[in-house]
């Protein structure tokens, strides 16, 4: 009397088991819903502020993502297709390398080569499911328990989340407008022992100013002296509309970082490809970790985005929207000025997809915060990217995702949210 | 003298600093390429041996893949362009919710619900890339270091560097052919602080018996005593070529159980669709881990996913191929007994997509491991399946990916390999 059949559902243990045993349900209903049941076992509780921000009832304001409804579907359909078939045609559906597809990996060495001043190869590649889990494996691999991170007095929540996860203890290091305050991370280097720095040099997260030049070799000294890893997130480099970029950190001290890059913004976050790109045995050691995290991407997504990469329409693509970007940009400074006067200040951002606010009365920002969800608005709490306390609160609001008719509505909704 | 630009390159660092700082290499080439470069900071090594098998020059046996080139990629290739065509439309490529598509968290939780008896709605799904990554889910959320997690005597591998890589201590509990010894359990309970259990009931991998009904209640019995959870890797459960299997422990002790399953058998590793099926509260806990782990899965690929199950194609698919497997089973027995003769014993197993082959003489397997790479023959190292001393050491061969042919071949090398 141990089985029952149950017709398709298979053979469920009987019902008439003695009733010391665990109380097996009936077939239908096997359980009550489990939606309402509760765990009997314990777990670690997710944090009372989520991370993530909900999908919006009306309007939701990123902090700098691009607009998905302009990148060209049928080119992707297209690239999905002939990976799918390129791959079933070569065997290539089963479990493979944990470092990714070799072609994307070529590809990513290779516009990191061109555009970039990076002397890598695809050995120093590893494809991530975007940005964040570079960021996680790179925390993997150099935090034990109990060594000290060092970010930035305003930064990316995530990454923070990342390290915590892997036992470090944050330290925040002060921030101005030309970025990290280096003589503040030599000091903590006396008060610490600092493994990582976590920064984000082309676009400081949030506040979206470039790190000066003087301070990024200042930096290197002190990683040099210190023995800290450095990991650059180099989060969108693609989009400039004033100047030329400086190159980031990793082609000139590439011994001394782990720089973790994406294609989310110049393709689609949706598509999660992201890689990190250090010295062999990092990546090595990274993909190990992969193994361990989830053993590796999907292959055709992969193969899809290194076609993309490899025919040129990325480079189409990413030209065609800077353009589009410039002019939402410009329009979004306009309408910031004309929306919120007297209210906020703000730099036009060099570069990026976002706007760092500052609001001259933290009282008007409160208000913003507090009223935001009843006329549906959604954006990163301004708390989310502070590390210290008497940091700057302010908001990034991302401008490429919103055409300018919705730009206007939303910054018109933020200024009926100031009202008292 | 800090700038100096590099054309279409961006500006990078002046090389005319003063020679005290960091030495910033020339703009073409920028620096030696850093294939050859060592990372000058600390960071955790990669085990000697790999947990990923690399891809073969020859021939690669791996533990049980479906056969990739037989999935209708027509009809994959369409429902990406669907999905991505849908996506576009309602502006959902963007960043998005943790747990994943909701319309493929409600075709798990309906697949579920009509075909394995577990009461769940989509509220109980977190999608994930892939089983190994809900195995790891379940370890963060459970584990704190120094907890014990317990595994059986021969057991999944990279689950264990999942575990481990939380700070478990690994306990091994010993194993019969009916499954997981539940008296060795009780032991091991009273002597550690077990937190959970890792299993494969349905078919256990390695060695693909399934847990015996009053194992499973007994176990179950166990958890609520020692209040541990049970982690119930449901990796392969659609193949099944002799009798209706048993249900997953799930769907009668849901509040004890942590449910991974994978799409991976039904459909392509390649697409990395896994799933993690459990009380709200834990989904919740785990999609909090996703944000910092990597944000969220691929949409497109999940979405396309969500339109396979809900037109029947899934099932259609695993239908056929429960057919073509069956045959390749029968195949893969008849070679075996021909071409091992007398070298090894295993049993047809009833269902999943590998055979558990031990050796009468461990001599033939150790000369078996020591000459397989100079035949270009790939398979996991029998060592990697063994948690504790003396446990029997066997091969796991999948048979589904390989046509007859090829198996056939692949038996041949494997008795090749056997030769002083």
């Amino acid at each position: 009397g141990w089985l029952a059949s149950s017709g398709t559902r298979g053979t469920i243990v009987s019902t008439s088991l003695p009733d010391s045993l665990t109380p097996v349900p009936q077939a239908s209903p096997l359980a009550k819903a489990s939606t309402v049941m509760n765990a009997e076992y314990q777990f670690k509780k997710p944090p009372a502020r989520s991370l993530a921000i909900p999908a919006g009832k009306w309007l939701k304001l990123d902090e700098g993502a691009p607009d998905g409804r302009l990148f060209p579907k049928d080119v992707l359909a297209r690239a999905y297709r002939s990976a799918l078939y390129r791959a079933a045609r070569e065997n290539r559906l089963q479990y493979r390398d944990p470092r990714g597809s070799i072609m994307l990996r070529e590809e990513v060495a290779g516009m990191l080569k061109a555009q970039r001043g990076l002397m890598v190869t695809a050995e120093n590649i590893c494809i991530t499911r975007g940005s964040q889990m570079g960021i996680f494996m790179a925390a993997r691999i150099l935090i034990q328990p109990g060594d000290a991170v060092l970010v930035e007095a305003l930064t990316y929540e995530p990454a923070v989340a990342a390290f915590k996860s892997c036992g470090a203890k944050i330290v925040s290091v002060k921030l101005d407008k030309h970025g990290v305050d280096v003589e503040d991370i030599e000091r903590q280097c006396r008060l610490n022992r600092v493994r990582a720095i976590f920064l984000t040099p082309h676009h400081q997260f949030p506040t979206t100013v470039a790190l000066r030049p003087d301070r990024r070799l200042r930096l290197l000294e002190l990683a040099r002296q210190f023995a800290f890893a450095v990991i650059e997130d180099d989060y969108d480099h693609e989009y400039h509309f004033q100047s030329q970029p400086l190159l980031p950190m990793a082609s000139y001290a590439p011994e001394r970082i782990i720089y973790v890059g994406s294609l989310s913004k110049l393709l689609l976050p949706a598509l999660r490809i992201g890689y990190v790109c250090a010295p062999l045995q990092v990546i090595e050691s990274i993909a190990h970790e992969v193994t361990v995290l989830d053993s590796m991407g999907n292959t055709l997504t992969e193969d899809a985005v290194a076609e993309l990469i490899g025919t040129g329409e990325v480079r189409r693509h990413v030209r065609k929207m800077t353009q589009v970007y410039a002019q939402r940009r410009d329009a979004f400074a306009k309408a910031l000025d004309e929306e919120l006067t007297d209210m906020v200040d703000f730099e036009v951002p060099d570069g990026g997809l976002a706007f760092w606010i500052r609001f001259r009365k933290l009282a008007d920002l409160d208000r913003i915060e507090k009223n935001a969800p009843d006329l549906g608005l959604q954006f990163a709490a301004s708390r989310s990217f502070i590390t210290r306390p008497g940091a700057t609160r302010g908001l990034r609001i991302g401008f490429a995702s919103l055409s300018e008719r919705d730009a206007r509505a939303a910054l018109k909704a933020l200024r009926q949210a100031a009202k008292p």
